[in-house]
């Protein structure tokens, strides 16, 4: 069985946003009992990972990182016409992920205890994103 | 189902190519509907990205910031016996993706406007890569 | 079909642990001929990747790298209750893999010559570590 879910996650601007309930609820209207969900971002300038949920200076810490290995505005960039934060953006997509995949058993996400989703918005004002959840199971 | 389909894309060194048409192709060939796309690349000196196709600055840029991170010849590296880019090469693949999963959707890829599936050759000369597209869909 | 394997990786510390046997082992037993090995670990501060199986020295100069990246007890860091290696161990697994898709034919992971699938602990003392093989065949 195959059921697809999409998501629309309106972001504030730069930062993580838990999208973990999110796709649980896709995979409880998959009925899946058993399976794999499938985790996809449809942008090169957001990303998705899989991080700590539990002390929010971890995901603060992680954006603090990004920005000092891939600083917005260096003068190394030629593609700036977007925004001095357009191309880290792009660097920032390809260091992270842009697919996930994770097992469903027992008709939920096998995602371990502090375990947390997230879409990581790497421009520095609000998009809408668009994410979309292929659940293949039994 | 499940479908199968072998890629081999032969790179002229370090840079970016597009395998966007290629997994379209086996997609197409698959005739799944609904389903996922499951990218896999067989080396550990080249990789798999999703990035901007628009512009092709994005991808210079990309290949400039890492040459920068992950320096030829770095005085850090040990293991340097097949060459001073082999060894960034390796680093570069673990920063990036060996497999990445692409939602199908009424036959076709699921992709944003602006994203597009590249093969990163990591080494400075050519090779002859190998990738494998498998489908899973019904 | 769908087919789960759950693994127990106990690491000595930070380093690289190959889990390629372990997850062959659990595409034996799942009886799939074609279809796709889903490897997921279950944790924020170890993670996945695939690199060359030959040399050791490629998996010890990985090592070095991320330690010169993202060193233990940066200033940049407010997450440090749980010590000195924690913040860098969960920016070290954002950087690389959560879950990777392997390919099956004929019965067997679609790996190549050069490449292992290995489990990355990056705290410095000791952990059981949970990683989940999701094989969906046919």
């Amino acid at each position: 069985m195959i059921h697809r879910g999409d998501l629309t996650v309106s972001t504030r601007g730069r930062g993580t946003y838990d999208i973990t309930r999110d796709v649980r609820d896709v995979v409880a209207k998959s009925r899946a009992r058993e399976g794999l969900a499938t985790v996809w971002i449809h942008h090169t300038s957001a990303s998705l990972i899989v991080t700590e949920n539990a002390d929010p200076s971890v995901r603060k810490d992680l954006d603090a990182f990004m920005a000092r290995l891939v600083p917005d505005g260096d003068q190394l960039f030629t593609h700036t016409a977007e925004g001095d934060d357009d191309m880290p953006a792009h660097v920032r997509s390809v260091l992270t992920q842009t697919s996930i995949g994770i097992p469903i058993a027992d008709g939920k996400l096998v995602l371990g205890t502090w375990q947390g989703l997230y879409l990581w918005e790497h421009r520095a004002i609000a998009h809408d994103r668009r994410v979309t959840v292929t659940v293949i199971g039994e």
